[in-house]
């Protein structure tokens, strides 16, 4: 059972892990350094934990500890309750939904794990903004896909923010950092899946037409402002286009990620 | 032409529609009071200015000065130049791709006239976080829809974030404020729309099955936390789900949004 420590001094070093949420440089370096991520609401904070997340602390004002009994109940980390002000001074920030845990990160799986299985996959270029990172996976787990590999520097999907936005599916849903990008889409081709690369580019085809029939799928996504790179772009197996409006730039990346993956779920 | 001014000091009250621009509460105080709203960013500045709205003024550091220069040879508003470290004083952050605009808003359109020829119709109940209410007319304009309408309580399309999630769709896509809040849903029935309610009830149909062969729709959209009102929920003429994976809430109502327009658009 989490032991429940109050705490009245928000230089009290054991809230370390809580500090300056708001600085997204400080908070890489120490999750980073620490092995750590932080998860934010009670249903987040919950779900982190069913998933089998170890946690190193909570933290809550004392109008959270009821919602949360039974999570606390089978945690050995300490529970730090400190008034919401306080609270607010240590994060920077009013802390919504009241409570916080900070989680201990698990060594990533092997790519080989990941597509153990799997039949639908997404592929992530350099998607840099966190909400997108957790919109994507959001998306994905409702519509039926089964795993997600990341590029070397798309965003984090264990960011706060992106646990938030994805509402906890990066919990349940297999996932892992590609560690070659040069060569990401082929291995996956000789893994046995057809890469399609969502892109503008002139030669793409609807999107319905070059998912129909296919077996294993991975949908290949590129980043916010330039889009796929050429590599990937001309290495994946298909290109293909959600069609627009004429005028239209671009889709935002997790809506053209919740569109592809509606219609691959039904190829 | 507008006349470019250089400015030195952060406290020159011709920088006023510019200041505090994270301080939501403050902004939205100012941008209702002297009737304006802000474009960021070289491309949406000039779609705003392009799609008719009217410049109070410029806010640029030098180096965009080029970018922007047929912008600023067609308007009549000054533009002021200052340095970007005193740029960032006055709004309160770092200014992305360095131009901002004041605008002056229009008087909101009827809702017959945003209506007159529209035959795929959005409308958004309390959707109240400015990242999705931008994402939306992001995809409603790309996937085929013709106008979006807002409850009461629905988030501002024109706040700065909107603007910018939306790539500055708000500008040419057909939009406005619904009066009333209690008879919207059977207005819209009245005026030839089929009101489809996308929703998680129970009797809820697949939304393929729900739009097909329809002539006008109207998609109606519930807000993030507690989705659509008993209400409206009652008063659509159809109600229709997204088929999601066992075990999973909802999808983000951006995601929602663009798969069933997606859809929709196909029926
Ligand atoms: C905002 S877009 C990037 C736009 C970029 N300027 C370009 O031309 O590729 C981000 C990503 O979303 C996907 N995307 C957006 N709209 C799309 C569409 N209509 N069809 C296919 N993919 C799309 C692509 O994977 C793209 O790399
Ligand atoms: C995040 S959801 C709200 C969830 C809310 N707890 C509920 O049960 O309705 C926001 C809105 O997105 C739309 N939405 C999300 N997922 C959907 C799905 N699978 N099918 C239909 N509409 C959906 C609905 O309009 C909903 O009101």
């Amino acid at each position: 059972m989490a032991q429940i420590v109050e705490i009245t001094d928000t230089d009290d070093p054991r809230l370390a892990d809580y500090r300056d949420l708001r600085d997204v440089q400080l908070r890489k370096n120490l999750e980073a350094e620490h092995g750590l991520f932080l998860a934010e609401g009670e249903k987040v904070v919950r779900r982190a934990v069913e998933a089998g997340f170890t946690a190193r602390s909570f933290l809550m004002a004392p109008r959270w500890l009821d919602g949360l009994a039974d999570v606390l109940d089978r945690s050995e980390a300490p529970c730090f309750v400190l008034a919401e002000k306080l609270a607010e001074e240590v994060t920077g920030f009013h802390v919504h939904r009241g409570s916080l845990a900070s989680l201990e990160r698990r060594p990533l799986p092997t790519v080989e794990s990941v597509l153990a299985g799997a039949r639908s996959v997404l592929v992530l270029e350099d998607i840099v903004d966190h909400t997108n990172v957790g919109a994507i996976f959001r998306s994905g787990a409702a519509l039926g896909f089964d795993a997600v590999l990341l590029a070397p520097r798309c965003a984090d999907p264990l960011y706060r923010r992106s646990i938030k936005v994805g509402m906890g599916a990066v919990f349940t849903m297999p996932w892992t950092r590609l560690p070659d990008w040069t060569n990401a889409l082929p291995d996956l081709t000789a893994a046995g899946f057809t890469t399609v690369a969502l892109t503008l580019a002139d030669d793409a085809v609807a999107i319905e037409e070059a998912v129909a029939g296919l077996d294993r799928v991975a949908l290949v996504l590129g980043s916010e402002g330039h889009g796929l790179s050429k590599r990937w772009e001309e290495a994946a197996d298909r290109r293909a286009v959600i069609p627009m409006r004429e005028g239209i730039d671009s889709l935002n990346v997790a809506a053209a990620t919740a569109v592809a993956c509606y219609i691959t779920a039904r190829r």
